[in-house]
C-alpha cells in the first residue's frame, strides 16, 4: 500500500481522495488543512485531519504527499518547502513560470534525496505530454491546443484571490472558426485571442469596486491579458444555481507531412465531467510513479516528461506486455 | 549526429529513410538488404547499400539500426539476433507473442550490454502507451481500440507469405454500430468480429489454388481467424490501380467513472495518409530514445511503456519545459 498524505481540501483535494478510492494499492493517511481540523469534515473515515502546522510530525508516515493548493499563490512556496521532507505531487499550471518553480522544487528535492513531480495534472500534464511525444513524432508540423467548453479551476481560483471578490467561476471556450480549420489540416496561424475567449462569473463583497475588480480580471498576466475576457457580476445564489459543475475538456492536435503531400493528423482529446476528479485522478497516478521512481532511489523534481507508463500503471510488466501492448 | 543503420529496404525501410530526412541530429548511415545490393536504388545518396549478410562489420559504425522486417517471419529470429551486436528498434507487432519476442531480445542485448526497444509503432506503439496511460488514470472504465478503414501492412505481408500469392492488400475496417455505441459512453461488450471486418484484395500465380489460399488467409491465427474476413482475387494491374495508397488510422477510447455519475472520455486518434512513413517516424523518434538511454548505460530489451518523452524529444529538458509543457 502507498501511503498518501493530500495537502489542501478543496476540490482538488476531494478528487485525489475519490481517486484513491478506486484503486487498491493507495491508502489515504491524512488530509492537512490550513483550517480548524475539527470544522472539516471529510469523505475517508479511517484517515485523520491534521492541521498543516504539524505536517512534519508526519513525515516517516507518507510515502507520497499529494499537494492540491493553487497555482497562484500556494504551491510556488508550499511545494519546495514540502519537497524538503516528502516525495510530492502538484499540479503547478502557471506555463510562464513552470521552469522556475520546477529548478525551486528541484533543488529542495535532491538535497532531501526525494523524489517530486511537478505540474502534473492535464494540461500541463496529459496535453504537455501528448505534445512532446507528437512533436518528437512529426518534426515537420505544428500542434494546437484548445481547451473548453469548461471551467478552469486555476483561472477560477486567481479571480477569488482579488481583493472584494467572494466566489468565482470562469469558463474557457474554444472559439470555432479556429477549431474547425485546424481539424481541416489547414495549419493556420492562430494568436492566443483568436483560439479562446474566457467568460467569468463573478460574486463580489457587497459594496465593492466592481470597475478595478473587473480591471484586474482582465489585466491579469499569464491567467487573462492575453484574451478577450467578458466579467459578468452575478449573485452567490445564481452562481450556484447556474455554475456548480465543474466539466472541462479540449484536445491537442498536431498535423504534420512526412514526405511531399503525405500528411498525418494526431488528436488526443478529453471530455470531462469534472474537471478537480480527474485531475486528482491524475495526480495519484503520477503518486504511483514517484513512489515506484524513489523506490529505485531516484531524486530530485520530474515532470510528465520524465515518467514512464509501466511506472504510471499498476500492472505487473508482465501483464502490461500481455494485455495492454 | 545519431548514426542509423535500416535492416530491410521495403515500405517501412523507405518510412524511416524519409523520417530521417526531416530531423537534424540523424544520419543515414547504411541500408542492408536480403537483395542483391547493387540491384537497389535508395533514396540517400550519402548512404551505403550492403548485403545483409555483411551487417556484422557495420557494428561499431552504427548507434542504433531499426529492423524493418516483417513480424511474421523475420523480426522472431532478426531482433535476438542483431541485438547481440547492436541496440535495435523494431516493429513487432503480433501481440499474442510479444512477451515471448520481448524476452528474447532481452536476454541478447542484457548479454551484450546494448540496448533494443520492441514493438515500436502505432499499435503496438502508440495506441499501447496511450491505453497504459488511460488505464492508470481511470481504472474503473472501459477501453476500445479501433482501426481503420486502413491499409495493414502486417497483415497484407502475412497473406503475401501464402505459397501462390504474388502481391496482396489487406484493409480493416471498423464496424459503425460498434463505433457509435463506444462514443456514447454505452460501454458495450464487443467482440473482436463485432468491433472490424477484413477485406484483401490478393493478386496469385497463374494455376494458383484460390481455395487453398483463401482458406489459409481466413484461418490465419492471431491475424485473420476472429475476424469476418472477405477473399477478393484481382489482378496486379487493378491492385496497383485501385490500392496502390496505404493510408490508415483509427483510435483508443477510455471510457471511465471517478464517482456516482461522474464520467470522463480519453480520446487518440490518428489520420495517416502513409502508415509506413508515420510508423517508420515512431521507429526514429524510439531510436533517438534508444540512443539517449544506451549513453547512460541502460541495457536489455524495452518497450514504449518504458520511455519517457524527454528521451523521445530531441528538445532540451529547458526548452521542453518552458514551450511543451
Amino acid at each position: 500500500m502507498i501511503k498518501i498524505g493530500i495537502y489542501g481540501y478543496g476540490n482538488l483535494g476531494r478528487g485525489v481522495e475519490a481517486a484513491i478510492k478506486l484503486s487498491k494499492d493507495f491508502e489515504l493517511v491524512a488530509v492537512f488543512t490550513r483550517r480548524n481540523p475539527l470544522d472539516l469534515k471529510i469523505a475517508t473515515k479511517t484517515a485523520k485531519v491534521i492541521s498543516a502546522d504539524d505536517v512534519l510530525k508526519y513525515k516517516d508516515e507518507i510515502d507520497v504527499m499529494i499537494l492540491c493548493g493553487g497555482s497562484a499563490t500556494d504551491l510556488p512556496t508550499q511545494t519546495p518547502y514540502l519537497a524538503q521532507y516528502f516525495n510530492c505531487i502538484d499540479s503547478f499550471d502557471t506555463h510562464a513560470n513552470a521552469y522556475e518553480h520546477f529548478k525551486a522544487v528541484d533543488a529542495a528535492a535532491l538535497n532531501a534525496k526525494k523524489l517530486s513531480i511537478v505540474s502534473v495534472g492535464w494540461d500541463p500534464g496529459m496535453f504537455s505530454l501528448n505534445r512532446a511525444i507528437m512533436q518528437s513524432i512529426l518534426p515537420s508540423g505544428n500542434d494546437y491546443t484548445f481547451w473548453g467548453k469548461g471551467v478552469s479551476q486555476g483561472h477560477s481560483d486567481a479571480i477569488r484571490r482579488i481583493d472584494g471578490v467572494i466566489d468565482a467561476r470562469q469558463y474557457t471556450i474554444p472559439i470555432d472558426e479556429a477549431l474547425k480549420s485546424v481539424r481541416n489540416g489547414e495549419n493556420p496561424n492562430l494568436t492566443t485571442r483568436q483560439k479562446h475567449r474566457r467568460e467569468c462569473y463573478v460574486v463580489v463583497k457587497e459594496g465593492a469596486d466592481k470597475a478595478r475588480i473587473e480591471k484586474e480580471i482582465k489585466e491579469m498576466p499569464n491567467y487573462f491579458s492575453d484574451y478577450d475576457t467578458t466579467v459578468n457580476f452575478i449573485s452567490q445564489e445564481e452562481l450556484n444555481k447556474n455554475h456548480s459543475g465543474i466539466p472541462h475538456g479540449g484536445f491537442v492536435i498536431r498535423s504534420g507531412k512526412t514526405s511531399d503531400g503525405v500528411n498525418h493528423v494526431i488528436e488526443y482529446n478529453l471530455k470531462l465531467d469534472s474537471n478537480p476528479e480527474f485531475t486528482g485522478s491524475i495526480l495519484l497516478a503520477y503518486a504511483r510513479a514517484a513512489y515506484k521512481m524513489k523506490s529505485r532511489n531516484e531524486s530530485g523534481a520530474r515532470t510528465v516528461f520524465d515518467v514512464s507508463a509501466a511506472d504510471l500503471s499498476n500492472l505487473s510488466y508482465e501483464d502490461l506486455l500481455k494485455h495492454t501492448l
